[in-house]
């Protein structure tokens, strides 16, 4: 049996947490790590705390294939991903010539502050994941991905990873829209299931206008075992069809 | 002292890992708590699978002040959320004669189906959480505030639940909008944070037409410390304006 590739996140962001901002790289993310077939399975979103950082990057580090973190790596005070992951790897952290000069580059000699500086130190022996946006690089250590928080510029830095990501069979998806309600469906949907161990049946209701329609959604490795299911599926709604 | 509240947020969803949907749950939360003194500290987002329900909901119960989770409470198959935090709480799973007459009150006797039965199922001892977008209950066990997945409903179960929640003291915020790029202003604004350890300063950059602004954030439950700092962030950016 193939191998199954599995990704955890780490969202790093007082923000999101304080409900000023509302994410939207957990969802970017997702998809083009399904498409590179690999599972996202789990998503912390923590606060800007060294500790707090540092305990987290090792446990999802242990624990799946591929970490990615997003934000934190600006030239602000509140930017401490990248130091707070040297310490998670226990190496120095420090300025990297490559990132120095990429930097020297966009900014030129005499703009070049010292908060321009600190987004060259990045963990020692870390690779760099380019940011076309604004060139402050992202990097990776063994299988921790340290990304932008910035939507525009981790997308960038994503769709570079994903280029040649190591992943597994591609999980594919079919969605069976239903007109009714979940409660209508579901003994016969969970026999369905119970045929289909090997495809993973969701059943997403959404509420409008005062009565509930459902979105099912099948997902599976193979895809003859898909459509099959989808095929059940579909005949199932029919049959519930109002005359 | 004061006392301060957190909160964690699980989203038990297999459809955010997958990306087929976009959550909107977690700002609406965030939001809401902030509003009733209740500080949220960490989201975690998993599959649903039985024993990762399990032991999340009773590592995050014993870390903070609240838990909310979201998801899994519908009648079909891929609901399970009721059944794991019985078991987190190692109380029996059954039939909650109060839900029980609120969905056969709502669906009548004829359409009272078993999968619509389900949902009257929770944890015994637990606490119902109205519904009134479409009757099945959420629950609180302790600590735990198990809720809907559909933004609609998991709304109006936030609203009911926040009336009477405890909080402490509310964390007001300030946003200073700033022309200038993070990298610029970094240093003094640094300085500015060592001397406000009680407010915390964000910086929140965004990157339009070539060109990165950025807004500076302070949160304090302090107004009147608050007020001094952004005065000094604001007089700060001003300095900064080209002539």
């Amino acid at each position: 049996m193939a191998k199954t590739y599995h990704a955890a996140m780490i969202v790093i962001g007082n923000e999101i947490l304080s409900g000023r901002t509302q994410d939207k790289n957990i969802n970017y993310l997702a998809l083009k790590l399904n498409d590179a077939g690999v599972q996202l399975r789990e998503v912390r979103v923590i606060p800007d705390v060294e500790q707090t950082i540092i305990e987290c990057v090792n446990e999802m580090r242990a624990r799946y294939d591929y970490v990615f973190t997003s934000g934190g790596i600006g030239p602000t005070h509140d930017d401490i991903t990248a130091e707070s992951v040297s310490k998670a790897f226990d190496v120095p952290w420090g300025i990297d010539d490559r990132a120095y000069q990429i930097l020297l580059d966009y900014y030129g000699e005499e703009a070049f502050s010292d908060a321009r500086k600190k987004m060259a130190m990045i963990p020692e022996g870390a690779d760099l994941i380019p940011n076309p946006v604004s060139s402050a690089p992202g990097f990776q250590v063994e299988n921790v991905y340290v990304l932008a928080g910035v939507p525009t510029v981790f997308q960038s830095m994503v769709d570079y990873i994903a280029l040649d990501l190591k992943g597994g069979d591609i999980v594919h998806s079919r969605t069976v829209s239903s007109p009714h309600p979940e409660s209508v469906m579901a003994s016969q949907l969970g026999e369905i299931q119970a045929r289909y161990a090997d495809v993973d049946i969701g059943s997403y209701p959404h509420f409008r206008t005062g009565s509930w329609a459902v979105n099912i959604v099948l997902r599976s490795v193979d895809e003859a075992l898909l459509d099959a299911a989808e095929k059940e599926v579909a005949e199932m709604v029919k049959r519930l069809e109002k005359p």
